[in-house]
């Protein structure tokens, strides 16, 4: 038996309540799967786009009417766990049902604990919400000396947050004390409410994103799981991606994945936080490995005939 | 040492995240007060603002941005737990530490089951979100047959939802666990997540609105509390309120509450449903008492110093 943190991405989760409730009950039957092969499992999520649209329907919605508040972006993300973890819970139950396996469900809303020294919060890298013009985003900035916007990607000017590391992830006692009585834990959705402590010990929250594969780590290490499962559209992590000699990795050690790291292998908005995310949970501790799969086959990968394993 | 379930209302929350943050934090020594002495604590608030505003938001931005999505009232519920939950467990923590307690807090998403047949499915009470011009709500009805609108206290028009009772908390499990840790569990959020349950024990989210007092009665049955504390604005309930012959009382049996209410003494907003949840639970088991008193004074009518104590 292996105690397995899942990643789940947000984009895997549609654009609509309907379409994510259709999503999750379809990846369902392989995360329950995990659980029937005598697993313990602990899901995260992204919620990149559930977030983006949360904090827009804020934006737009309180320039118009006094009854809606302007939203932070942590309490956003904390909105978005109650929305996602709803959905995970109903359809984890169901399958549970149909697998008649006797384990509960729940969602547990969790702050994830950043550095206020983290360099990232001096060059904001994540962009969010609405695109404006120029003028209408340096008046916004003029307005709100915490906002930072610039132009993105040639489509209009938008709001760019931090993106700082995971310290420490504020409710893994509850988590662990779930997982103890046959619980299957959502947590850390979104990569967690971004908060820092202050010399007190208290929680504040800051407005930034935390990466959720980076965020899965943390939590991996802090429930001391076997696995980290970092799930995705594709069965493997690739080098040489998109060129004739592109190969497909069954396992990769961790110096290797630094190896290819650093010579530029992987894309920086999409297989190389994965793949970073992997090495630091694996280098955590011993005996910790992580596995790149797609989500439909990580039943296979937990067999090793999908995915791609990395090792210390 | 007894396990208390703790209602507050919505309204005591105030209407944006810095209010609602500042609210909290100062209710927060009275709470884990009751902790100090000993007791067992579960947490349950209302929504009406919060949910409100966030059904508003989407409302208004899914009419102009495509990227936003219609969003069902059941969603907002769970978005208004995260968003609610992450509040309470941060001012909770911070007080505790104060108080040097070593209690733990989580939020656990609740789904609430009601019974599909309920009576309050044909006759929508709950008037939800923004006002319209009667061309426009009957246009909208129009466009969508589940949508209920109606003219509200001359205002205009509105969305009205059922407000069926609840029969079952589907995470009464998952809280007795954290409950039975040391941990203070705030559950039940704006009356829960309303869903129905199918002849298979699946769990389906309905458009709907479950009174806050009565799903916390529920919760306080579910897990076996000695006492049900619903917190409100006013010290005491009062019977001939507001003529010269009004009284507070201090303690008032199940049969006596009855009588009043069945001779209109409670106003139907406002202390008719704390009295009428109240009444339920008492009635639901042995040893089971109530309290309606001040959020601020809970700790005093603990010691019966303060509070309605309503009996058997």
């Amino acid at each position: 038996m292996a105690r397995i943190v899942i990643a789940l991405g947000g984009n895997a989760l549609g654009n609509t309540p309907a379409e994510q409730q259709q999503k999750i009950e379809a990846a369902c039957p392989a995360l329950v799967g995990l659980i029937s092969q005598g697993h313990e499992i602990i899901i995260s999520h992204g919620n990149g786009p559930q977030v983006g649209m949360i904090n827009l329907a804020f934006d737009i919605a309180s320039r118009q009417n006094e009854k809606v508040a302007a939203m932070p972006l942590q309490e956003c993300t904390a909105m978005s766990q109650g929305y996602i973890g709803y959905h995970l819970q109903k359809g984890i139950a169901k399958e549970l049902r149909l697998q008649n396996m006797p384990w509960q469900v729940a969602t547990v809303v969790t702050q994830v604990v950043v550095d206020s020294n983290d360099p990232a919060f001096k060059n904001p890298t994540k962009p969010i919400g609405a695109f404006y013009d120029e003028a209408t985003a340096k008046a916004m900035m003029a307005a709100d000396p915490e906002l930072y916007m610039a132009e993105d990607s040639g489509r209009g000017w938008r709001r760019f947050v931090p993106s700082p590391k995971p310290a420490d992830i504020a409710e893994s006692k509850s988590i662990l004390n779930l997982l103890d009585n046959e619980y299957i834990v959502i947590a850390c959705g979104g990569g967690g409410i971004p908060v820092t402590r202050d010399e007190n010990g208290d929680l504040h929250g800051v407005s930034a994103v935390i990466d959720k594969d980076f965020a899965s780590a943390k939590l991996a290490e802090a429930v001391g799981a076997d696995y980290l499962f970092i799930l995705t559209a594709v069965d493997h992590v690739c080098i040489n991606f998109g060129t004739p000699q592109q190969a497909e990795l069954k396992t990769m050690s961790s110096s290797e994945a630094e190896t290819y790291i650093s010579s530029g292998q992987f894309g920086a908005g999409s297989m190389l936080p994965k793949v970073e995310a992997a090495v630091s949970f694996v280098k955590s501790g011993k005996d910790r490995r992580a596995v790149i799969a797609s989500l439909e086959k990580a039943p296979q990968a937990m067999r090793n005939e999908s995915g791609t394993l990395i090792t210390l």
